[in-house]
């Protein structure tokens, strides 16, 4: 198969931001795209070969959009697995595959995965309705403070919540969800394995992620993490197993805590390029993007190391604003050493969407970090 | 004016590979593109929000396409000048502007511009017609070797020629053209010079270019220039010293020749984004693309610096090879180190067309110039 002439087509589920960045790679090696959102506003829209609208949970629509391309993908993990299932039957390409998705979409699943394949993991219970969650505090049977997480459909830190009293629970959707034990960690990690189809594996350097403490966002990456080279590699390691166990095609992005003890535990994953990695399109030699359409095609797989330090911060709706996006003084960031905004394109903000992220590279990635909080403080995702 | 939000329209005249690879930047910075070109099979047709067909050197095509936007620019000098000017006067914003592109792209007219500003470049005459250079070559005027040069509509190496006797002027184009001394250079440099519209001005570092000896086009460019510093710094002050005569707005590449007395001499230049750059893409700070949309839009300059060692090669048609595309052994390519290769999307080849380059970084430039060579050795651009 020839990626780099006509007749191949790649077929991307989603159209979001992920998928907008994947196309600038798409375009770089120019290789056909198709891409399936249900939004005739979707960032993909431009840029792609071939723009379709259709709901991503519709067995039809992404069974016949499916039969369409030649290696299909996906930029989102809600997506019909039994459309992708049955394309597989037929012998397409679909990277990562049913299984993948299906052992990540619902979390109770994921969690048990880990436990049956010995991965580290946080404690946990699983419960069919949150009612459930209320008779087992109140039987003694969990304890506060745990942390709720919904268990599909969580997107972007909703769907999780640190619950530390009964009322925490009041309003949270009903359905199947997990309450895991609150792990007091040192630093949330992240490690991206690339696994392409003739398993060659590689490993993107570790990232700290610092987290908003309400929205449950990451505020920023941090590559490489600032920890003991000691605790990088179990971080690694950590990653490689659960990269192993998954047995995927593409990326993986593996998110970790280091607990106080040094321990790891992982969080959970996403089998597709993350926002953990936008900092490589600039500081690394290749970016998550090249590397998971090298992956999927099946194509060697680049460096990943960083020619720079990298800090990514991303840029979210402000608090009280609704409507037509405005990123108040952009100009002035971009005054600022090593800036580069990233702007997905999405016409409307409102509270904690991502609209964007900023990345800021330096060869002194505390100057890095710095300049990131610079920006953090001076640029705002408001409304007209 | 909010570049970023909708309403503002940027026009690009041209839509070949420099104007793909500036897509890529105003996607990033989600800025509304229009692009003018008169092939439907053009590479900016994806990823421009409208594109329009349209011959670039008719008046009315260009004149009307710039009245829908509010910012224009070029990806390709030869377009309608007269039509930029009547925009100009109307009050569009037009970079470069009619007057450095009426400076720029005849020949002639541009030797001249050098010797009014007191800027160095190889003596030359100039002729109407190219049945007066044998005129003067028969009454003793002009001496061989020199290079002929066409006054207008010269791309890709094409309206160059050295000639060494009369029978090489058999088969040129025989309209206006000037004869020029031939330089014994040591080195091809070159400067890319950004310019904003406040005037803020930054220089990229000095390049070496090394050419094919036929084709008379780039066949690796190598970033840094291996020069004495002092050479660099001679280089860099003509370049600032031409940027400033021209005062353009965009960016200005200055190509140079450095003469067996390490003299400098301009060669030609280009008021856009330039092959010589293409390695920035990967290796420097910014991108040329990012830094021309920076200097247009009148936004802050990007760092020009590099993160790491960078040498591009071109990759054009295989000699006796016409038709549809194949890149022979690009996957072997992509299993060396720090290589990224860019494919334009162009469908037919033909001998010494360019139809991408690849980009080879590393800490250690000599090692990118090896595995440039290997790279240029094993993939080859033929048909099918």
């Amino acid at each position: 198969m020839n990626f780099f002439s006509s007749n191949f087509k790649l077929g991307i589920l989603g159209g979001g931001q992920l998928g907008k960045m994947l196309l600038n790679d798409t375009r770089k090696f120019d290789i056909y795209t198709c891409v399936l959102d249900a939004s005739n506003e979707a960032p993909c829209k431009i840029a792609s070969n071939e723009f379709h609208l259709g709901d991503l949970m519709d067995f039809e629509a992404v069974y016949n959009f499916g039969k369409q391309v030649d290696v299909l993908t996906i930029e989102i993990e809600n997506v019909n697995v039994d459309a992708l299932e049955a394309l597989e039957k037929e012998g397409k390409k679909v990277y990562p595959s049913s299984q993948t998705l299906k052992r990540i979409q619902n979390k109770a699943t994921q969690k048990l995965f880990y436990l049956d394949h010995n991965l580290p993991t946080a404690a946990f219970s699983r419960f069919a309705y949150l009612s459930e969650i209320e008779d087992a505090v109140n039987n003694g049977g969990l304890a506060f403070p745990f942390v709720w997480k919904a268990a599909q459909f969580g997107y972007d830190g909703n769907g999780v919540k640190v619950v530390r009293k009964l009322s925490d629970l009041e309003g949270l959707p009903t359905g199947e969800c997990i309450a895991e034990n609150l792990v007091p960690f040192k630093n949330e990690l992240a490690v991206i394995v690339a696994r392409n189809a003739s398993g060659e594996i590689k490993t993107f350097p570790v990232v700290e992620m610092e987290f908003h403490p309400e929205a449950n966002q990451v505020e920023y990456v941090i590559c490489p993490a600032r920890i003991p080279e000691a605790v990088a590699k179990k971080a690694v390691e950590v990653a490689l197993n659960t990269s192993k166990a998954f047995n995927h095609v593409g990326l993986l992005a593996v998110e970790m805590f280091q607990t106080q003890n040094d321990e790891i535990l992982i969080n959970e994953v996403a089998p597709r390029p993350h926002n953990s990695g936008h900092q490589t399109i600039e500081a690394s030699f290749t970016s998550q993007f090249e590397q998971h359409l090298r992956a999927i095609l099946n194509l060697p797989l680049g460096r990943t190391d960083s020619k720079v330090g990298g800090v990514m911060v991303n840029l979210v709706g402000a608090e009280g604003f609704s409507g037509n996006v405005v990123y108040e003084n952009i100009e002035s960031i971009m005054n600022l050493d090593g800036v580069t905004p990233h702007i997905y394109g999405k016409k409307q903000t409102r509270p904690f969407r991502k609209m964007g992220h900023v990345t800021i590279v330096n060869e002194d990635l505390n100057e890095a970090r710095r300049i990131a909080e610079e920006v953090k403080k001076t640029i705002k995702v408001i409304s007209e």
